[in-house]
């Protein structure tokens, strides 16, 4: 497998998917082929296929008209190979794995691996970059959440949907004079929420970065009825918690949680709301749709171009990086610089400052 | 108020809102008034308008550039006069309220009153009319559960963003190798998940009219693994129950529910599927999402032509009817025909036949 | 080819794509092969395929997957093998292509020949029924100008593709203070610029069936400017054409439009408005995106439906006939109903009434 | 007009209207209103407002619910009260209306004029403010061509639209093995022909900025003719040139204009692409879609921070700038950086190489 003269290096998808994925295998794949006359071998699931020995050559007509189809051709998965040495990064549970990873690197006579995920794929790009593989990461999540690019692809597509679904409750919240309750993903990021809040023309955006307290969205909806407005929308990220919550131990919040939230923030502020201000209130979670579904315009230009550039670092042979954008430019920085990390909301970011400007409250 | 040459009716939308009211609201307005020189005074929040005496005459600037517009510009509320007596219908419980609305009917001089809602709404329209009132009905609902027409408006719009969730399903489905289910709306009729699941192509269908074998499904899902088919989607309407729990007596349902229906079916048939199959199986609902926002075309064209309609009836003196979509023609229906009723969907309906020549499990 | 107890039928897509015609053929070949156990033998490119012996048999795999698919899997085109003699029915110019297909239908053994497509092809199907070839017909167009069904599919999609380019143009029409034309398609029959014009709130709407008085377009355009709404649109049908034009001769007005219309009626009728008005007019001329991309719901559903009716008629043994909808059923016309005929709108067809009454001008 | 402590600015939108406007308007007003305590003063029709005195305050219940509302609640024109002395900067024609709006913006005590335009606005914006107004801009334009900021507010609901339209041309192109060209706006600047034709998979991309060789067109579609695709997709900017009248004067060119290209440059490239190759080739000119209707997220979210930044500005006292999104930041530049000029596409653009390095010939 691989022409001497040129190189050969597997890519894989890992981690949660999201649009744009195949479109940034397209990307990769066309420039390495038609320009570089690299060889591509897709990797089954994640970085599971490179455990379970699951790939195959990718030619030409596989990457072929897939530039608007949502999902991975490649499969992915949930497998960390470094999983249990996470923290440390130097114990050696997880060592039987990555060792096979090595040994299949090596057998497949790869130049490079190619990996699209979030943060976790780019970390174990990293860690097996450190390992001594060749690894380049292309920065995929609807969370936009990694360090080093301005913008991750998925993240677009996220919003546009998330958007349109904020747009319908605004007519039915409208109609009922109810608090309609919108929840997002975003565990630990709110930028998903804190845009299409802003973008849906949500009256409350809450986001993990900033704990909510209920008093300030009861007095916060009061003043909107008082002022003749019967109804509100609330944009919420699945990981928003309350300050009380903020002030508990780790374990403490997992039980207040469990015992709370069933099956998510949506409902429990809902009887939160509810309890404080007598307005009728309804929830909705709007799930997997989020992430599935043609990639938006946006975030095809965006994994393309990344792709693109993924081939040009992999035929200069400038490893170890994960491709990025930068402004008006694409670029490239150092796989440590996303590695391990998460790309929060900061407090006094423009968008912060935008939502409030225009009169959202953020629960603060 | 009114003229004595020409006509004066109220017009009011009640029950759920959903997409096309205010297409229908314009549609009866503008031919009323252009036409027929008539004067519609709007009545705020459904029948509760006609109790607490909210309205106003609606004037050309007030149903213009309201097409394409979401909700209802009138309010509305889920207030049933004659809701005490439903049953019996000559109890007096509900008497006071309905006494108010003849009486407002009557100062307000009305010639008729134009009711756009669902099947409760046509049932109050009904029994208004029994009770000496002259009134016209819309059928309005995303359920479409109305008999005597072949399509209420809003039913359009619903399944149009229903199956673009399903198609968003798809892709994350098959990348994770899933079992995704999505719960769309509809207690008792099952159209918007039947058709939504055809247009959608999902795997399993589960509608309350068919009450669904775990075994059945379970044995479909193995099959479909088996063949290579890692993933599968099942659309499952909010009423749909199992054979246990259509034996159940109607209380020792409700009870069996609420021990296990938390807070919807998709949730309680995902952990069912997951301890048959041990398919890795994932939830979303839909929820409010489906009813709001954008009328689409077809359900502007439908609304519009129901509404100029009702102008074309009023103008002829010709009440107590509903009007109908009837094939390619419009048309109207006494309002005793969808009265106290549901459209449920028939076990030979050609849409179940359909959905199983192209392979769907229907759940038995 | 063929097994002795089953079936083997030839599917063909001819005429312009539309949306749809996958959901269609993957409606035929899923029930014919999973309920009936029949042989389904692709022809490619319409006709065409059936002269050049361009065919392939279907496996599943080739209509799994297709239902949200744009175009045709099989191919199209605008061969006629009767062409020549269409007029009359009864000269031979065409007859080698008809005999060559009627060989070649033999030749593969074929039970039945499935055509989708629209008057052209459905009249094709009819005369091949009457050359002794068992024949169904299903009703595909994007101009809804079939006789024997209430609706075609590929209508629907183009509905809601056409009334959200019209629902762009309001903005910038009202910005602007312009009059803004948008044409659509639609030689013969105008259902689909009456339909989107309803659905859009076309303030003037030109068909070919109505034809148009410039002076009338005029003064509806100056009343509206004198009730200050400052904009206005129009949507019109590419067959539209003045009184002056559907009073000549045919010739006579062929040699006129080339000389006034170029390359569209929109052009001409901009410039004919700002004559008559000094209002300044744009034109767009929306052109091929009405026919393509992923299907609407509703024509998913309608093609698939319609798709496992053609199977069941082939199951049973019924040929000659080309499958409708039928107010809420699913039923099948004789081909000779839909034969060499043209399904235009009537003067008192509802729609027309309904869009007049809510003031749109029809040109006269 | 205008309390002693707080501020009053006027605010007007001009030249081609694009979705954002008035999301934008909200924003810089809002923020204005509710932070600043400003009093906003609406003028109509861009700069011609302020010569023919056609103003009236904001209230919060005039941009309420503007948020995605497409076109401009202030209306526009091509008004360019400099427009005769522009070149020089220093003749007088153009001297009296720019005199009316210095008196007019003096009567009414405004302390900032905001302007939303593109390079022209912005540029009268540059020259009112050399004239001792104090000024603000916004860039808007769905060409993205102005200097000093990442992206206009505009561009990306165009893009959407755009790339829209030519996945469902793929559809078509394919099933009917043909040539599709779509005509995108863009006289001067390619940015959006070139975003979307790599968005939508475009096989051939022709820009303003790179003028095309159809001898080299008709080798690409040759090639893929060869290789076994059957249809492919030119996507061209409506300013595109060939090689030849790129070497012209612009009198010359313009007369050759006129003789060829009837109404649109694309209409004469399908005439050469199949004078010159012999494939079946359609045109579709995307027309004014393509900046109307609802705006998307992104642009809602840009011009919503712009807005909001711009009363920042303002409450600081920081005039003569235009606001501008810099990489994940919201910054200002001097109105002298855009003024006069237009953003084209660099040769060596990451985006011309991405398209390149996919497979897309750009027409040299």
């Amino acid at each position: 497998m691989g022409q001497s003269a040129t190189k050969t290096f597997g890519i894989l998808t890992a981690g949660g998917d999201c649009p744009g994925l195949n479109a940034a295998i397209r990307g990769v794949c066309r420039a390495a082929h038609d320009r570089y006359n690299m060889t591509a071998v897709g990797i089954a699931n994640g970085f599971r296929g490179l455990i379970d020995e699951d790939w195959r050559i990718l030619r030409p007509v596989d990457f072929m008209g897939i530039l608007t189809r949502g999902g991975t051709i490649l499969g992915t998965s949930r497998e960390k190979p470094f999983k249990a040495r996470s923290r440390e990064y130097n114990n050696d549970i997880g060592e039987d794995k990555v060792a096979t990873i090595k040994e299949n690197y090596r057998s497949l006579k790869l130049d490079c691996l190619v990996v699209l995920g979030g943060n976790g794929t780019n970390t174990t790009g990293y860690l097996l970059a450190r390992e001594g593989l060749n690894v380049l990461g292309l920065p995929k999540t609807i969370d936009n959440d990694i360090i080093g690019t301005d913008r991750t692809f998925g993240f677009h597509s996220a919003l546009s949907i998330a958007t349109e679904a904020i747009d319908r409750l605004h007519s039915t919240a409208q109609s009922h004079s109810r608090v309609m309750i919108i929840e997002l993903m975003g565990h630990k990021a709110g930028w998903l929420s804190l845009y299409a809040g802003v973008a849906g023309g949500g009256d409350i955006i809450l986001i993990p970065e900033i704990p909510y307290d209920i008093k300030v969205i009861a007095r916060h909806l009061e003043k909107r009825t008082a002022s003749g407005r019967s109804f509100s929308i609330v944009v919420v990220a699945e990981g928003a918690l309350s300050v009380e919550e903020a002030r508990m131990e780790k374990k403490e919040r997992k039980k207040y949680r469990e015992q709370t939230v069933s099956p998510s923030i949506a409902y429990r502020l809902a009887r939160e709301i509810e309890a404080e201000t007598g307005l009728e209130t309804r929830a909705t979670v709007l799930g997997y749709t989020q992430r599935g579904g043609i990639p938006s315009a946006s975030d095809r230009v965006l994994a393309t171009s990344l792709g693109t550039e993924a081939a040009n670092l992999l035929a200069r042979g400038e490893y170890g990086k994960m491709v990025a954008l930068q402004g008006d430019a694409i670029g490239a920085v150092d796989l440590s610089i996303p590695a391990g990390k998460v790309k929060t909301v900061p407090a006094d970011h423009y968008m912060v400052d935008t939502a409030m400007a225009v009169g959202t409250c953020m629960g603060v």
